[in-house]
């Protein structure tokens, strides 16, 4: 890279959580810089947190829009060079549509839109502006996770027969959208969250991980989707049983209301010849269990010889030696530093590596949402397997 | 107990490996005594064994039909006080039968029998004779999964919403039924096993554990069977969505493909208040998470104060002070321990204390054969739900 | 083996612990039966004993004394074929010493004695008498401790360089000798229990078990003891640095005052091409550690294919498949076990395979009664090396 | 803060791995911006790492004197604020002296210096010039150990009684610092590196860790230090008995021959009501285990209700909620941004919080640096006990 990336975010005020999120990911690996933003609705949040932000105040704007058309008449030394948007589901696809339009590349938290309709809309946008549009898959960025995934798909598990992915979470389980929970106010609200709180917020997030991992795509559900809490108007629990493509199977929950559990995410996978096992929260363990031989942690980081050494994909996503816990924001991180290696190969007329390119982008966007309606469908239907509606 | 309880099995020769621990199990507490059998349908095997047991020559008997008879008429000092049935599933129903019919209780393994009409009339033959029939449904001996089942009772957790119980093997990754493995052979074999591979050897145990700790039945099931391993007759792996009483859910997953996994039977319940998990490959941690509080740790065998005090239910199944591992063996010591005090308190003319009598019994083997038909029901069907068969 | 063993205890009554855990261990493999004791100093605790343990009342004796003169009298086919010796430490030389010169052999609890003097004068009575006296280090008896001394022997690591081994437990914390707890309060007390409490009652099994799996004896500590507890006799908190022999080090741990630890026994054992790591509270994990490779996990009961093939000396002590696990009544029964098999060979006029002899004996019992001696003269210098006084 | 902290980096450059490390955490929480450097004695490297750090080449200095001297005549909206010194040990001192001279406050990597003298030095400057010297004792950082020392300090166990203080590594197993390994080679060079390696590369990390969490000062030693590895010149193994103030009682060890092990940091501290346990491989998770209740692990970033509350030591030094874990380099990036806010109060005529202020400084600098050559003192002695050196 020649230089840092500028970036502008549209939301992530100081009122916001997941704002920091990815400003921490985007700064640690000092290769983006915050140029602008549009932080909040709220004009003097806006303005707080782009003085807290280092921000100068003439690149704070009133809105998105005027956001991207005052930075798209700035030269080309100055403007911003994409927009992150952490902005509540709703408002997700029209910055991200307008900012591709302008020429800007686009970071967008999950999941990408509130419909597969506008999710494909992107993607039209997407393969005619030639623009990047990084979706925040968290976890796919763990190096345990890009190993787990290059050991699948060189073979060594042989055949993929099963797959269960998990993603139980308590902090629903109560009406926190009623008592002052702003996170939790907007994700319940069918307006601004989409049709299925519990696969929106995380749901995807588990369907994503067990196509990333395992390179399989999924084709029917058989969803179960439960309001757990009096009051809800979205569902906060889902059981879905899932048919992969090459005759796989598998088990998909996410739950809000699995009280006590923090942010659980689980994957395994058990091919004809062994097994894996990834959790979120021990991250830097990759756990492999092949029949007839002790079971194996892989960690992060580790120079191990042949045949064990670990994939590039893995290390190319690690900052420091074994021992030291690389955490959630470093996987985050991965995603943004991928993304500008990316789009800087892109500015400078190189093509980025294979180990750059791996982040979740428009295409993984339009599958979440499709994941999405599909699980809704299937939880509406009588039938038992409801086919992937692309 | 005045005296020992004496045993005769039927079953369990030097070739079986379920015998072994059923001898371990029950031995261990020194309230039974093996003293007679028909070990195996080989003669040689059976005498061979009898004298690796100890057990004299003249109560070796060539057939169960034969002990049954031959034993009945000895006198009371004398003749064997309850039979174990350590047969293939199919050989469980006529034994079990005729020992009750000739006044002996009975120990038998689980599936109870290979069909719910079997099932039920045991059931039927147990309320005609007054007889005691033992079901080793191993899981529920632990003392951590006692205690679970108390602090659920007790209202700890609140109404219970989500049930996940879950139990993987790998061991017939590979067509083990073909390659020499007996076991394998005559579970694999649906006129020895019954209608589900899966479901019969393990699916019974995860049913059975996520009603004994929740005390919720389930009500009607959306199953997904499969059978992996080409040229296997039966199924070997197992998804299933549940729908409980009280409007609570669940998923049953229960799996021999799962390359690479032992035993892993592991169940997690969540309530309105907080949660549970406890796994057979950590059996003295009992995880407790409750909203708003640390994670705590349950350990078998500590005297805790108040109001973190072990109910009496786990400490009357616990034989060692906290921090030495108890293990399989002692939880299905315990199902025998409580099975042989249950029946000395009858023979005494005394009442079983609510501990001693906490052991599953011929009710659990019905809804066990229920459970499995239902779910194979379930898996024919393109409806989603089906109702419980009773 | 032709026949059970026949068991006489020595102490063990229904107000003891230890005895209980030492009749499980002993019933559990159907090898061992009890036919006398002498289980109490107090004559109607020792009658209602043996009445809970349906051992004949004329066969209760009221002293050691009488136990061991009254049974050698008894014609062969009836009298016990050796004593278990579980009083407190004072009372183990007197009886070890007397039932090994009536012709029986002997298991005694560890420490051996109180003395050094005492151990080597039953060292000399077992080279005199030919008897068989068996330890029970308990740890040493789990399949893979075995696993680890196999690997070990070798030389999976290479040299061994550094061993780490350590025995925290929390049960002392307060002065329980005062507030009625019988157990604290003999061994609490120098009259009963020797010269160290915590090395008595536990750190010799750190001793032992370091010398276990490396096979390298001790050569110099360097100890610091400790009563935090006001008021108590005797130490409760011990560290000591320790030599081995061919130049490896380490260091030991044994503390009864780490408030909230139960029985964490733990022993890390390096080399110059890896390490290992085994923990009573997980024992069914063998975690192997070598460089440039990642962490493998040997499990028990396990048929791993070459070159992961579980040691003889692990698989001749495990009872169950892999995944079920066994905790510390089996690794103790293993011992009694192996001590019944070795017996009976000696019976039979065989000889016991290695495996079979896999158990503690009076040299390690001597090793141990060295070793406390040892550290309570090192603690008392101001040297800083104190050798090992055999 | 009103505005970015501007640093200089002495050291640092492509060929260096902490310096990287300083960068991330420096960077994370955008508070902080790298305007200069002085990154190798190689000018080609040094180079090279500014552009790549997008560090202007006008601010690329050919050595730490000139860059001091250079930066302290720029205008003060211009000139770097504070020095970053990750160079090795032997040029820690003259750096940080220097800086503090020409009023730039320093950040420095441990151990503070190579000898006792030189940080007493230190020491002094700081209080003669006032400038605020911060020293990356990483594993302070981390939330759950912060939540710990708050949890000793409020007396929660009670008066603290034994602690046992770890840090074993593998990583120099061999002789690596003949085999092209730069770190391995300044480190175990006695020129670049001091009087131990073992100690001064780990070992005061541990010694410091302990000092933190509980608040004593260890006042006298027995150490043995070894050299495992062949041909090396310093120490690569240390095992040491601590005595504390207050009577309390320890044990450390730091290995660097400790073969498959990472960074496994490790603390455990008992009083008299109860234990806590702190382990850098699962960071997040602060075990705590009083008499007589279930074990409790607090984890990072939960909102506890009373009388759970975590310490606003730990909620201060954390980024995201419960679930996702974060790692060292967060722990890292909290000593840079206590700093960070620390120096921008004092900038502003403020008084950092107790918060803000609570990050290692020079007096534990000076704290290492005798623990150093208390150790080395103590192993080179045949006295048991050595007295701490201030």
């Amino acid at each position: 890279m020649k230089r840092k990336l500028r970036m502008g975010m549209v939301g992530g005020g100081n009122d916001a959580f997941i704002g920091a999120v990815h400003r921490i990911a985007a700064f640690m690996d000092g290769k983006i810089e915050l140029v602008c933003g549009s932080f909040s609705v709220n004009p003097e949040i806006s303005l707080q947190s782009a003085r807290d932000l280092f921000v100068p105040e003439n690149r704070v704007y009133g809105s998105y829009q005027e956001m991207i058309e005052k930075e798209a008449q700035l030269p080309e030394g100055e403007r911003m060079d994409f927009v992150t948007i952490v902005t509540p589901n709703f408002l997700h696809f029209e910055p991200a549509k307008m900012a591709m339009e302008h020429g800007f590349d686009v970071v967008v938290e999950k999941p990408m839109t509130v419909s597969l309709e506008e999710a494909q809309e992107l993607q039209a946008t997407v393969e005619k502006t030639g623009r990047t549009l990084c979706l925040t898959h968290t976890y796919s960025g763990y190096p345990m996770v890009k190993q787990a995934k290059a050991m699948v798909k060189e073979g060594h598990f042989g055949k993929i027969r099963k797959i269960v992915v998990e993603y139980p979470q308590g902090w629903l389980s109560r009406l926190s959208e009623r008592e002052g929970n702003a996170g939790a106010a907007w994700r319940a609200d069918p307006k601004r969250s989409g049709k299925s709180l519990v696969m929106g917020d995380i749901g995807t997030h588990a369907a994503h991980l067990a196509e990333y991992v395992t390179g399989l795509k999924i084709q029917e559900v058989c969803a179960d989707l439960t309001t757990f809490v009096e009051g809800r108007l979205l569902d906060d629990d889902g059981s879905v049983l899932l048919h992969f493509e090459n005759n796989a199977k598998g088990v998909l929950m996410a739950s809000q209301i699995s009280a006590g559990e923090e942010n659980a995410v689980r994957i395994r996978v058990y091919g004809e010849k062994g097994g894996l096992e990834w959790a979120n929260e021990d991250p830097n363990n990759l756990i492999i269990k092949m029949l007839d031989q002790p079971r194996q942690y892989y960690r992060t980081g580790n120079a191990y010889a042949a045949p064990f050494t670990l994939s590039s994909f893995a290390t190319h996503n690690t900052r420091i030696p074994a021992g030291h816990p690389e955490g959630l924001l470093e996987s985050f991180a991965n995603i943004y530093r991928n993304f500008a290696l990316t789009v800087s190969a892109k500015m400078e007329g190189r093509t980025a590596s294979p180990e750059e390119q791996d982040f979740p982008n428009v295409y993984d966007g339009v599958r979440g949402m499709a994941f999405i309606e599909t699980v809704v469908k299937s939880n509406e239907s009588n039938e038992k397997w409801t086919k992937f509606v692309i």
